[in-house]
């Protein structure tokens, strides 16, 4: 079968791999259908995480059931099916506290040894437990939709649960990446009175508007907190969602929360370690909560809101492109003329 | 009158200084009948924090009111009164949320230009809204229990609470200072199932077993985790209180904590921040909340229990001086030859 993999920095490539197949009789076998890029792709596209050389990659994939080992009860070939980015056994503690993220058997896709989305097939572990089955009738056109449940979609919600954004919060969100945008959907479908986002770019401004930011603002790190005090007569946001993962992302955060606030970060640490101010924590009685989203908790949560058509976090895609041209969706992310590429088996 | 007076390193004075006096119609005069010594008083006696020479020092005390401002409404003179460590206005928008520590017109005693509470009166500001009555009938033998909510018994209650303790939780305290000692009894107050301790001192060991510790464990910082998972089947705590602020006790803070876990950190930072691991926080959705606790907003909830003695800190005073012995009482708890001095005027 056809996947992708990563050779090296800016170097992805699609090439022949072996056949996704049962290993365990606790496994599926999916024909992707539907796959994407993630922005932490490109952190393994610029180099700035490492990967072996042919290592496959992609953690975002739906599709269709091909075949299932003799264990699998829940699940039949033809089902449609989403996944989330990270399989678990569904049955240890953290698993069924609704935190398969820290399931000791968990396992990301794209892992060495396993096949990554990006790809014709995937071979699922603990496929009962891993995949979501979709309703049959689904339209082709709510896939992409549906796909974002996969990992960006649930990460924004993960950001604006861990923020403590119910309804009539004031919010803010720093970043305009998918995920930040995301978490603009997320706050307003839990109720937020108010949603500001801090942005760099105007094509993803506008994405904010349309998903329900009520401000969108355009600064530099510097003059972020100034901003977020004027929005706030002074006092900061009680709820703030940093939704990039770099040092400055996480000292705004820092600097534009309310005292008692609550900062919710889902962007993967790449520096934000050094945002963390523990002074001004102490000190204004903030709190810090998120992590890696458990995707799979929140996917029945969010999938009927998706469905009907209240939730639709499709804009997030701007690229869509076939398994082939999978190297040009990178690129395009990479040099910021897409947001999030699709890809369309 | 003659209060502390902290010079430089390891030099405390009891001196003449200015009488406490109204300044505004919003003030009492409060004569100091009960006082102590914080381990946060240690950190400017060891010349970690700077201070003024001739500053004053101490921000925990009890007393009895001599006299109040026009505007005083619900004290008057001869009431017995509580004061916090922070004054605060009462009326602004923190204030009104339960965060006078967060009041933008908040002062400390000790600040400069302010009286500390290790002397003979203080003038508190903003009367009504920072001192709390006290019942009239009192007994003296229950003040040591009263004097201890103006801080280390609200900070150890912040601590569990912002750890999430409730009943049912298995909770570890790091640190066997007066605040984790008070941690551990806000634990069990707050209806905790197991509650263990890593404490350092033998004497500070029985007190937490006293407390209702069900583990203490006199470990160095390298084993923390090992003896956690030995503690938890593997899995951690759910609930961590770091009563230190080093980087060791935030360390072993995050080592300890299970997947989705609370860290409640209340010991004032003093390197703790780089004890923080982001990626282990964002790997394990830890969460870390805390901060500066907010006594005047927890005092009216824990009095009752303190009065009835269903809450009894007490034992964390080891020590009692008059005032002119306040030096001997640093110097006791620098030698950790005294866990908590106890000064009665």
């Amino acid at each position: 079968m056809r996947a992708t993999t990563i050779h090296g920095p800016g170097d992805i490539r699609v090439e022949q791999v072996p056949d996704a197949a049962l290993r365990s009789a606790t496994d599926a076998l999916v024909r992707v259908t539907h796959a994407c890029v993630c922005g932490s792709d490109l952190w393994a596209y610029r180099g700035q995480v490492p990967r072996l050389p042919g290592q496959r990659i992609g953690h975002e994939f739906a599709g269709v059931i091909e075949d299932v080992g003799a264990e699998v009860r829940t699940l039949r070939r033809g089902d449609r099916v989403l996944a989330p980015f990270v399989w678990a056994d569904g049955t240890c503690a953290n698993c069924q506290e609704g935190l398969p993220t820290s399931c000791p058997r968990k396992g990301f896709w794209g892992d060495p040894g396993a096949d990554g989305g990006q790809g014709e097939a995937v071979t699922v572990p603990f496929a009962d437990a891993t995949l979501v089955a979709l309703p049959p009738a689904l339209d082709d056109d709510q896939m992409p939709a549906v796909l974002s449940l996969s990992d960006v979609m649930c990460t924004g919600h993960h950001g604006a649960v861990s923020a403590g954004v119910q309804a009539g919060s004031d919010v803010v969100v720093i970043g305009d990446g998918a995920v930040g945008l995301c978490a603009v959907l997320a706050a307003r479908r839990l109720g937020a009175a108010r949603i500001a986002v801090f942005a760099h770019h105007r094509s993803r401004a506008r994405v904010a508007r349309r998903f329900g930011a009520d401000f969108v603002i355009l600064a530099e790190a510097a003059s972020v907190a100034e901003h977020a005090r004027e929005l706030t007569d002074g006092r900061g946001f009680p709820s703030v969602i940093e939704a990039v993962g770099t040092a400055d992302a996480m000292a705004a955060a820092m600097a534009v929360a309310a005292p008692g606030g609550r900062i919710g970060f889902v962007g993967v640490p790449h520096g934000s370690q050094s945002g963390v101010n523990l002074r001004a924590m102490f000190d204004r009685n903030l709190t810090l909560a998120g992590g890696i989203t458990p995707a799979r908790t929140y996917i029945p949560q969010l999938l009927p809101d998706v469905l009907s058509g209240a939730l639709d976090p499709a804009p997030i895609f701007d690229l869509t492109v076939g398994l082939v041209d999978v190297p040009d969706g990178y690129a395009a992310m990479d040099d910021r003329r897409a947001l999030k590429t699709l890809i369309r088996m």
